[in-house]
C-alpha cells in the first residue's frame, strides 16, 4: 500500500485559492513532458527534481532490460515462494464495494507461489477473460531492496535476492543528486488485469520499465483537489467460508485510509473540467522521473509487464514539503460512504 | 534598485494560513545556518537550491580577494569615472520622509566620480562621523556584468571593465546547476555608514565579501508578512538651489512602489513576535549563498567594504515561483501614508 503524506495537521486553503494556484500552474508549466535521450548527470537531475515535473528517460540500461525472460525468472528463483496480490478484479489498494454495499479500501489477499506458478497463472489469465481473480507482483516495501538492506547491506531478507545481481540498488544520478540512498527498491510484475489506482507518495520515484508497457494517468500535487479524497473503512479480500471467491472482509481494528473517490480517472466525466490529467506510455527500456507528491494512476498491456521502481524519501528542509501538507491539507476529509456528494 | 518578484494578480492567503506555514516552516527548519569549508560541487550546490535555505560558503577563491588593495583598484581604474550613490544617511533605495513629512521611496542621488576619490570619501566619512552625505557604490543591474555582456561578451559598457581579469563572470559549480549563466554580476563598495533596506529579489544570489565584514539579516519568504509592505510614493535624492544639503525631491511620473515599511528590523520591536530573524556575518573570503525570495537586510563594517554578487534567475518551472507570488500577494497593499497602522 502507497504510504501516505505526513498528515501533520494543516489548515485548508480556500477553493478560490487552489483553483488560482491550479490555473497558474498550468498556465505556466503547461502539458507537455520532456524526454531525455540519456539518462541526465547528476547536477541536471537535482535541477530536475527542484522543477519537480515528471520526465521521461531514456536509455537507462540495467542487467535486468537484457535477462530478463520468463526462463531465467524462473532459473534464478527455483522453488523461492513470492507473494502475489490477488484481487477479483485487479485492483489492490484500491476502493471497493463490500457488505451492503459500503464502500471501503481494501488491500488484496496475498498469496505465496512460485515464479514459475506467477508466470503461469499472467499467461493464462490473459488468454482467457473469464476468470474470477487476477494476480500482481506488487509487495512494494522494497520487495528487491528495502531501507533495512541500505542500514545494514548483508540483509537478505528480499523474495528476490536472487535477482540482485540485475538491479543496482541505486542509481548513482539519482544519489549524488539528493545525497541518499533510495528507502525502497520494487519488483512489480503483472498483465493488462493489474490497475494501481490513483494515489500520491512521498517519495522521488524513478519507474523503469522491463517488459511491456504501462500507461500512466499524471496530475500535479497542486490538483489533488479534483480527485474527491474520502475516509474509507479498511478491507481486505479473503475467502469465506469454502467458496474459492473473494469477498471484502472488513478489518476489525485498522484506521479509516484517506484515498481518492476517483476509480477510473480517465473514464469522461471522473474529474471537474479544471484537471489536467498527463498520460504518458512507458515501453521497455523506458524510465520515468516521478516526482514527490504527483498524483499517479497506472495500468499495462503486453502479456506479462514488468517493471522496477526506486523510492527515494523527498526533502522535507525548506518549502516543499510544507506546500505538499498544505496542498492534502488535513482538516475535514468527509467520509466516502455520506449520502451526499459533497464535492 | 533591488527588482520585485512579478506580481501576477494572485490571491491573498489568509492570516491564519501565513501564520502556519511560518510557524511550520520554522519548526522544521530551525534557525542555524550551514557553512561548507568548500565550494560544493554542481550537484550539491543544486540540492542547496532545492532546499532554499542560506548557506555560508569557504574557500571560494577569486583573483579579487588577493588584488584588491586601494593602491591596485585606483592603478587598474585610472581617470574613469563610476557612478556612486549619495545620500544624506548612506540608506540607497529606502523609504524617507519628504516634503511635508510624507514617506517616500527614495533613490539615491547619483554622483560620477573616479575609484580614487570614492575610496577618499569613504575613508575620510569613516574618520568623521558628522558629514552630511553618505557615498555607497551600489549600482547593481551588472556593473561588472550585465546580462548584455552575457548575450555579446564583446560589450564593454562596464565601468569596471578594467577589473574584469579579478572576477569570474560566472561560477562553474551555479552554472552547472543551474543550467544558465548570470543575470548580472555586481561590485559593493561602502564603509559603516551604507545601509541596505530589507527587500527580497528574484534571484538566486552567490554574495562574496572581499574585504571588510557584511551583516545580513535575514527572513524567510513565508515571514514576509511580518515586514508590512506598503505603497509608497517614488521619490530621489536631489540638490535643490544652491545648497549642497540633498533633499527627498517627489517624482512626477515613477509609479509607487511596493517597499517595507519596517526601516530597522534589528530595532527591538519592529517585527511581531512570530519573526524568526536569522543574522549572519560575513568576513573577507566567505560567500552567502542566499536564495531567491529570501529577505535581506544589509550593513557593513571596516573601513572600506567590498563584496561582488552574482544573481542568476531564478527557475520559474515547477511550483516554486508560483509559491513565491502567493505569499508575496498582490491583493491590496495599503499605502504607506495613511493614517491607521493596517498591520
Ligand atoms: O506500477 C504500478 O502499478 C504502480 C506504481 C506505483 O504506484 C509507484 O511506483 O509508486
Ligand atoms: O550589499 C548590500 O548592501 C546589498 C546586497 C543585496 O541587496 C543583494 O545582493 O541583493
Amino acid at each position: 500500500m502507497a504510504l501516505e503524506l505526513d498528515q501533520a495537521a494543516s489548515p485548508s486553503l480556500t477553493h478560490d485559492i487552489v483553483r488560482w494556484i491550479s490555473q497558474e500552474y498550468h498556465d505556466m508549466n503547461g502539458s507537455s513532458i520532456q524526454t531525455l535521450e540519456s539518462p541526465p548527470t547528476a547536477a541536471e537531475f537535482a535541477q530536475l527534481v527542484h522543477i519537480s515535473r515528471p520526465v521521461v528517460i531514456k536509455g537507462f540500461q540495467i542487467p535486468a532490460l537484457k535477462r530478463w525472460t520468463d526462463d531465467y525468472l524462473q532459473t534464478k528463483l527455483q522453488d523461492q515462494l513470492i507473494s502475489v496480490a490477488i484481487t477479483p478484479n485487479g485492483q489492490a489498494d484500491a476502493i471497493a464495494a463490500g457488505p451492503g454495499g459500503r464502500l471501503f479500501f481494501v488491500e488484496p489477499f496475498i498469496e505465496k507461489v512460485s515464479m514459475g506458478k506467477l508466470l503461469e497463472q499472467l499467461n493464462a489469465a490473459e488468454r482467457n477473460s473469464d476468470n474470477l481473480s487476477a494476480s500482481y507482483l506488487q509487495s512494494q516495501n522494497g520487495n528487491m531492496y528495502s531501507s533495512s538492506f541500505f542500514e545494514s547491506p548483508n540483509d537478505n531478507s528480499s523474495e528476490f535476492g536472487a535477482l540482485r545481481g540485475d538491479v543496482p540498488s541505486n542509481i548513482p544520478w539519482v544519489t549524488e543528486a539528493l545525497g541518499r540512498n533510495p528507502d525502497a527498491v520494487n519488483l512489480w510484475i503483472g498483465n493488462s488485469k493489474s490497475i494501481t489506482s490513483i494515489h500520491s507518495d512521498p517519495y522521488e520515484n524513478i519507474y523503469t520499465v522491463i517488459r511491456g508497457s504501462k500507461h500512466f494517468t499524471l496530475l500535479p500535487p497542486c490538483e489533488g483537489w479534483c480527485l474527491q479524497e474520502r475516509m474509507y473503512p479498511h478491507a481486505v479480500y479473503g475467502h469465506t467460508d469454502n467458496s474459492n471467491c473473494l469477498s471484502v472482509i472488513p478489518s476489525s481494528d485498522t484506521p479509516q485510509v484517506r484515498w481518492s473517490s476517483v476509480i477510473n480517472p480517465d473514464l469522461p466525466g471522473s474529474l471537474p473540467s479544471e484537471a489536467h490529467p498527463l498520460h504518458v506510455t512507458l515501453e521497455a527500456g523506458d524510465t520515468l522521473y516521478l516526482p514527490v507528491g504527483w498524483w499517479h494512476y497506472v495500468q499495462q498491456s503486453g502479456p506479462t509487464t514488468i517493471a522496477l521502481n526506486w523510492w527515494y524519501d523527498a526533502e522535507v528542509r525548506g518549502m516543499n514539503w510544507i506546500w505538499l501538507s498544505l496542498l492534502r491539507g488535513s482538516g475535514d476529509v468527509p467520509s466516502g460512504n455520506d449520502e451526499t456528494d459533497t464535492r
